[in-house]
C-alpha cells in the first residue's frame, strides 16, 4: 500500500528517467505510468515503474524504470488458459540492471536484496545488463532484478502480458498496487 | 543491387541516427545492421536500415532507420503456414515518419513517393508519427512509409518477423538485398 503522494512522486521521478534516457512520451502516456509497490509499501526498496506501450493478444512492449537499488521481486510467468507463459526480452537502455536467473550462483553478486526478501529468492545467477545489453527469458522462468547505483531504464519486448497471473515466490507479494491516503 | 561501399556508407549513416536518438548498441549489433534497397538500387530514395534485437517464434523487436524522405515500399505480412500474419506496432523515437494505411485518402499528404513507385501504391490514408507516437497494424494490412525531412528512428514491436514472406505490391521489389561491386 502506498499513498497517492508517494505514487505521484514516483511518477514524477520516473519521468526524469525517461528524459535522461531521451525516450519521448506522449502527454497521455505520462498520465498512465504505473507504479508497483508489490504490496510491501517499501517502494524505494521494492518496486517498479512501468509504461505499457502496447499489449495485444500476441505482443507486448513496455518500458520499465528502476530507481537506484530498487528491486522487482522474484516471479515467473506461467502458462495461462493453455497458452505458454509470457516470453520476455529485457534490453537495458540506460543505467545498469542486475538480473537473476536459474544457473550457478554468482559469487560477489552486485544485487543486494534486503534479508527478508532474499529469504524468498531461489535464483542467484547474475546477468549484468548495461545500455545495449539484453537477455531473453523463456516462459515460466523464475527471475528477479535490481537497479544499479543510478537505477535503470529497461525496454521489455514480450508476448501478451498478464501481470495479474504472475506467480511471486514471496507469499507476501500482491501484484496490484493499493493506493491509500 | 547496391555496392559494398554504398552499403557501408548507409550503415555508418544509420549509426549517426542511433546516436542522435540516444539508442545504445553493442559492437556486435553495429556490425549487423541490415541495409535493404528492395532490389531497386536507389537506396537514398527507396530503402530501410534495420537492426533486429530479437526475433523468436513468438516475438520480434527491431529499430528501423529512415534517411530523409527514404521510402519503405507498400507491402503486407500474410499468414504463413497456418499462423496469422505479422502484427506490428511502429513507435517513432526520433524525427518524423509518414505511414500510409487503408482508409480515406489524405489530402495534401506529406509523403512524396516518386511516380514509378506511386503507381504501385494502393493505400493513401496518412498517419503522421512524431516522437512518442505509435500505430498498430493488424496482420495482412497493406502499408508503406516514408521518412520526413530529417528522417526517422522507429521502434517496431511485433510477432515473429519473416521478411522473406512479405508481399510487396510493386512486382519489381526484391526483399533480399544483393551486394555487388
Amino acid at each position: 500500500m502506498i499513498t497517492q503522494k508517494k505514487r505521484d512522486e514516483a511518477v514524477a521521478r520516473a519521468l526524469t528517467f525517461f528524459e535522461t534516457a531521451s525516450i519521448a512520451l506522449t502527454d497521455d502516456e505520462m498520465q498512465r505510468i504505473e507504479v508497483a509497490d508489490f504490496g510491501l509499501g517499501r517502494l524505494d526498496e521494492v518496486g517498479l515503474e512501468l509504461l505499457t506501450y502496447v499489449n495485444t493478444e500476441r505482443v507486448c512492449a513496455k518500458e520499465l524504470i528502476l530507481f537506484p537499488w530498487q528491486i522487482c521481486p522474484e516471479h515467473r510467468h506461467p502458462a495461462v488458459t493453455g497458452e505458454p507463459g509470457k516470453e520476455e526480452t529485457f534490453r537495458c537502455r540506460w543505467g545498469e540492471v542486475y538480473l537473476y536467473v536459474p544457473g550457478p550462483r554468482t559469487a560477489d553478486q552486485k544485487g543486494k536484496p534486503p534479508a527478508d526478501l532474499a529469504e524468498h529468492m531461489t535464483v542467484w545467477h547474475e546477468v549484468i545488463l548495461r545500455p545495449g545489453d539484453q537477455y531473453t527469458l523463456s516462459p515460466d522462468t523464475r527471475h528477479w532484478f535490481q537497479g544499479g547505483p543510478e537505477g535503470a531504464v529497461v525496454s521489455e519486448f514480450s508476448t501478451r502480458s498478464r501481470d495479474e497471473s504472475d506467480i511471486f515466490t514471496d507469499p507476501r507479494i500482491e501484484r496490484e498496487t493499493v493506493i491509500d491516503g
